[in-house]
């Protein structure tokens, strides 16, 4: 018998090639603001001073000193910039939003969002600080934009082997919905069409990285993923991920492409519905080969031994992942089945050949 | 290529059999409330008195006076009655909720729905009263409930007929929310699962009236129509329907069975791959042939004929339904196309030779 308890976000999205150009100061006129303090590094400062060239004159100050996972002295710089502002405009990847949900965060300023990347993280309330190396992530409806518009157009240029990175990413927040703690009905159906949007999409930006409907269907997946993620979490697959990189500075869109499958494989026998969705989100008879086929179409190793993981690497990084593997994951993580999965992963094996 | 805007509705359901016994006084907690107004008619009253026994304290008074279409001087009345509450807990069906939402529009207090049949409305920023006989409509964020909690248990009772007119209402409005007016992403998404859990639920309950699982299959299904319906709307469907069922006073449930094939079969030539999805819901090749079968599963007649509405009635209510057509109904509402759908769902032909 279905139960579950859901939490709805609130949030406006604007989606559509050339959103940004035609649709940015009607958003800003909707939400009254007057000063606003840009946000954005690098090239996106460039995109983001002639998106707001003609309201300059609503512009007090842009802040472009942005840095990876927001050190705490960075966030201090970018809330004293928005001193006298009432809304932060950020234009720019997950770093940018995040730097703007530092501010969020302590000052209350709601937050308009550009994303120039498939970060996903401009519709998620989570936030992100880091003192002296030391990451501190939490939880809070203030940092959550109230605006977001996505543009396609602003992506095109996005290097490749970051957009397939991003957008497998994405695939594996919208296949862990299904069995994330605070999965749902809803989150479960914005997964499904993420998923739908992003095997469209990514293969064609493998092959023709400038085709814009492409990049639409990239965009709008990691758009969708980021919704799936924001309210159901993360599981299992994050969590290996997460150690796997941390432990051996992997490559993102490698290590979550032939780590997924492997997830799947082990979680199909007692996740049959989830295999089910995801297969006919892919339009294939079964997911984990469906998933492999992809990560092959993206030229991905097929194991991580093709990384340069050593046999005994993938072994001494089982106790980290058991000490965080969820309780409530589809197949229960013992250290014999986290064993075989990890050891499969590395050697590239067949992942259809083991579910367990 | 993909362009939509989207508005998210916040707010907090809580799903499951026995929800409302268990977790009623946890979610009241949640919203802080001391002073609570319950409003509720007849049988409904009893149920909320029975959910609210607990924490008698805290309930200031009961609205029981709930009249269909709420008319303004019922709202002034439990308006009145609200005056030192803090939280509007509705028990009841659609008037209950619509009558909890005409306090909430003047007073801005939170509402709780707890709902015991399958309207809806209760996700929905919607709200309606009646003056004199004339009904005004509005949308208005403040009526939204800030928290539902849906207990397929309190909707054993509902007798089979109502049962399957609000299943099959919100089967229509899962339909058309693929080419309503607000239609998006995340809408569809929710839509596609709606039909999914409506199909399940419809033919059960209508063989074994008290199958708890079936209920919950269609309070789920009537969840997720009603939050489809509140952000991408209505469509030619709900026109037809809205003025077939003024004319000549047809059952509600019968008419929708009816005339949902027909409009889907209208529009498919120019909404494919809204066909396929709906088909893809409902388990089936063709989405016009499944949505036939269902109303014959459920004992539907195939034609408005059946209800006693004769050919000259059907053809003096075109213009009506002519005068209110979506502009931008996949295909577009000409006289004759009108004409033809009407006759054919007057007549109860194949809808399946139908499409345009």
């Amino acid at each position: 018998m279905t139960s579950f308890t859901y939490d709805g976000l609130p949030g406006r999205v604007v989606f559509g090639a050339g959103a940004a150009r035609t649709q940015l100061l009607g958003e800003i006129d909707r939400l009254g603001a007057e000063r606003i303090l840009l946000i954005g590094t690098g090239k996106e400062g460039v995109i983001g001073a002639r998106l707001c060239a003609p309201f300059a004159d609503r512009m007090i100050a842009t802040f472009t000193d942005v840095r990876p996972h927001v050190p705490t002295e960075v966030a201090e710089r970018a809330r004293a910039a928005a001193e006298h502002a009432d809304l932060v405009l950020s234009v720019g990847g997950g770093s940018t939003t995040g730097t703007a949900k530092a501010v969020a965060l302590t000052t209350g300023l709601p937050i308009l969002a550009v994303p120039t990347t498939y970060a996903g993280s401009e519709v998620t309330p989570v936030w992100g600080l880091t003192d002296r190396g030391r990451k501190t992530t939490g939880t809070d409806q203030r940092v959550l934009p109230r605006t977001v518009i996505y543009d396609p157009e602003l992506t095109v240029a996005l290097p490749v082997d970051l957009s397939v990175a991003s957008g497998l990413n994405a695939m594996a927040h919208c296949v862990e919905a299904f069995w994330a703690p605070q999965r749902n009905p809803i989150s479960s159906a914005v997964a499904e069409a993420g998923i739908r949007h992003l095997v469209n999409g990514l293969p064609t930006i493998h092959a023709a990285p400038s085709d814009l409907a492409a990049r639409g269907e990239l965009l709008l997946g990691a758009y969708l993923a980021g919704s799936a993620f924001a309210v159901a979490g993360s599981g299992l697959h994050h969590k290996i991920c997460h150690v796997l990189g941390g432990a051996f500075d992997l490559p993102h869109a490698q290590t979550h492409a032939i780590v997924l499958p492997y997830v799947l494989a082990y979680n199909l026998p007692n996740a049959p519905q989830a295999g089910d969705r995801i297969a006919n989100a892919l339009a294939r008879p079964d997911a984990v080969t469906a998933l492999r086929e992809l990560g092959e179409k993206l030229e991905i190793p097929k194991g991580l031994c093709e990384l340069g993981v050593t046999e005994l690497d993938i072994a001494a990084v089982g106790d980290d992942i058991l000490a965080i593997a969820p309780a409530d994951n589809p197949t229960p993580v013992t250290p014999a089945g986290l064993r075989a999965l990890l050891h499969a992963a590395w050697s590239g094996s067949d992942p259809s050949r083991h579910t367990t």
